[in-house]
């Protein structure tokens, strides 16, 4: 059931990969919504995914853009403009990819040029889509920007790495440009701070599927879906929310809120009286 | 521009005195997004206001009840199922009062029997209604329950007095039942932590105005008027955050994210170079 | 070792049951480091424990008293300000009891007149001595009070109930308190959030081994013990940490900065992989 | 008066330029306290300020290193453990700056080489650091690392700039490394976050008067000054704190937890009333 909450409105989404992405779920919603969007990701996901797919499904059309690049998050947004027929009202980030987890670098051996990366990509990337599209005066008044984030920004989960500094910094940027944005255009910044989820890029994460069941576990409502992440976000791109501005809002089920649940812990003591090399 | 986001959904509405009050103002746009409801308040709340006039015009019954009483609590819950045909989906708690501020008992000078009214009706008014409607099975899954506060709940702000630590209890219960509830019913728990606004209450703290002037000047986006809660409220009502639970929400522009602004500085330092006795 | 860090400074400790309680370890070091001090809890647990060693080895005196009262903390206050020959430089807090927890009543079915007495005795308790301190003027310049805490007053534990509540007000009441003290007579006041502890009150508390084992390996450095809490409580009186002041401080080996480690998550696992009813 | 808190205790101390810096009265404290340590410091600084004045005042060696380069680092703690004659006990990191901010970038037209070095030097250096001592095995166990940070990484100021998010990574970067240096060798890492201080780093930030006038009526103790936040972190590297690891803490006189002080609105109102453009 669609809500005609996004009717008339302009956006563009980073991130979809294939239809596992929590951006892939947005997409298709606000265009359910009555929004129109344009889609874009590095050449290369797009080479890998299916965005096209995604693309048709909603009538879009996919700019390549590398998201470090701030001409090409430029030209992307400059794109954008023409091909909706005006300024934006909502923008989608969901970007994030550390160089050292991928190569199995550990926190305390990261490699600093990798360590660099995972930085730029995962957070300034959002900075500099802030700046083109302040520079090009390309949201209009009462808009919305979103950031994907994760509670790791708060607390440390062992593998995660350095994608917590990079997810600390990006909830910072959110707050930092959400100040001049807001003061200055009356547009809104916030991150989503979001349940471990099964994508494509949460697949690599080794061992998720422990922390899921846990979370899961710990969390009253259970882990939040791709599916619910996007129904979330559309609230936040809708015109319900204008006053909420540089915060971290969690939709993780209640997980953020929890020291001990009595599932989990059932699950843990089981262990406990059980295990012999624990 | 309604949605449609409430269609269907039942409700219980605390706390409309007048049409300042932003319970008045939750009514009146969940009506125009499909709701029904009831509406309660205390018996000299309902003589002093005009929430007759609301109850007219969104087609509600008004039915009065002691919030610190869990026999009126029970005997509301059941006569709203009976008026509403079935359980309900959402309730809005929107109560506070200190008796220690009325009398102009400062901080360092509480009357302790006041104290503990500020507790009873503040916060535990809360927690008596969740488990009145826990007991009586009356939320339908995946229902959502909405208490308003204010960010003195983190933050000293002087004269606000023992009403801040009631917030803290109120948010606390917040999350205390809400993993209860989410856990065996779906059901979520949140708490809006709202401007300062202009309400009846609000009018009555003593300086809300030079607040309001500095909050509004810190937060990009100015204060959230009671309208704009509303707006808030109603996407927490609706099926589009329903792993959203146990958490502190805050609708205040920014400002619980702000260590200092352009604008406020700006009028603070006017001050700090014309004033003889700062 | 001691470092006479309280050298020629006068207190007062609430809460000393036995050796095991946190106020006795904080008792004995603050005599190490040069205190002198009164020690305080109520008639029946000055019957049930073992104090009176306490204020022998400690060169103490004992002074009964019930925190709920009013006139008690006053009275109190005065017999220690004539025993030590002047106003207190140090207070400590350690009080804290549930009635609907010792008598089994679930968060959802809670007692209110037992609700209230959690709130006073743990909560409230805080409020009234400071402000019997105040009105008696009671402590010098620059003395720091500090009340104990635990994490659940920002997470919700099962089976902690409505202690979760009580710590939030608890919390609270160190900031709306500590603005006004500090503000007037430069003293601090602050909660420190520790570990759980097997203390007699601590052992109450059902499945709370599974539970410290579960934050032990959570915790980087493991759970911190009832003698670690009395060391740092002993920094937060000393002149060293005159500047801290409002805050709440985790003394905890890190859990409260913890989503996963590496050795929970190890016992998670294989109780989920051994597990037949999980 | 000093108490031995640090006695044989072996240390390195980063950032003091010249007396008014944090890092100056941290070493002469950490001496007075019966520590020795080497001092480090950009060659550039060495050269701009007075730091061998410190360390002929407290017996050390002045080793220069560039914080950014990984093998500098390794080399300063290398020659360290040589001098002191063995591993080290406890680190200080008082490093930030942004050539955003020097060269006048505001934040919505920031020069992302620029950024980059931001990051690097005020956030990343703290990882290098960190990775640097545990390659090298250099720090006892039960040792503690500490950084000075700023409130912005929590909330924004205007003109912090991308100091902000510097900021917010260090402290990510406090508990991603604290985990794992906390589980493998006991050893704690913390951030202090010091109210505004008029360092010659401080001085340089545009308005910081205005700002400072501000936090210091706004914090009930006052402004934390440079010899407040010594002798705080002398607590932290301390024998008595040993389970305190991964926290932010604030030496702010309060201001953290503050929403709106008397003081402050007093200076504010009275702006609001004379002020003819406000």
């Amino acid at each position: 059931m669609a809500y005609n909450l996004l009717k008339g409105k302009k956006g563009i989404i980073f991130g979809a990969l294939n239809e596992m992405s929590i951006a892939w779920k947005v997409a298709e919603r606000a265009h359910e919504e009555g929004a129109t969007f344009t889609l874009t990701n590095t050449p290369v996901s797009i080479r890998l995914g299916t965005i096209d797919q995604l693309a048709k499904s909603t009538g879009s059309t996919v700019i390549p853009a590398d998201a470090t690049k701030f001409e090409d998050l430029s030209a992307l947004i400059q794109q954008s403009m023409e091909i909706l027929g005006g300024k934006v009202d909502f923008i989608l980030h969901s970007i994030g990819m550390s160089p050292n987890v991928r190569k199995g670098r550990p926190y305390d051996d990261l490699d600093y040029a990798y360590y660099m990366q995972t930085m730029d990509i995962s957070a300034f990337s959002f900075h500099k889509l802030l700046q083109a599209a302040r520079k090009l005066d390309a949201i209009n008044e009462w808009g919305s920007v979103v950031a994907l984030s994760y509670i790791a920004a708060q607390r440390t989960l062992f593998r995660y790495n350095d994608m917590a500094d990079a997810k600390a910094a990006l909830e910072s940027i959110a707050r930092s440009f959400g100040y001049i944005y807001g003061r200055d255009r009356k547009i809104r910044v916030n991150t989503v701070s979001q349940s471990p989820t099964l994508t494509t890029a949460g697949s690599g994460v080794k061992g998720i599927d422990g922390l899921m069941d846990f979370t899961e576990r710990m969390s009253p409502l259970g882990n939040a879906t791709a599916d619910e992440c996007a129904l979330y976000c559309i609230t936040l791109f809708s015109d319900l929310t204008r006053k909420i501005t540089m915060q971290n809002l969690f939709n993780d089920g209640g997980f953020s809120s929890m020291g001990m649940s009595a599932r989990a812990m059932h699950v843990y003591k089981q262990s406990l009286d059980d295990c012999e090399d624990c």
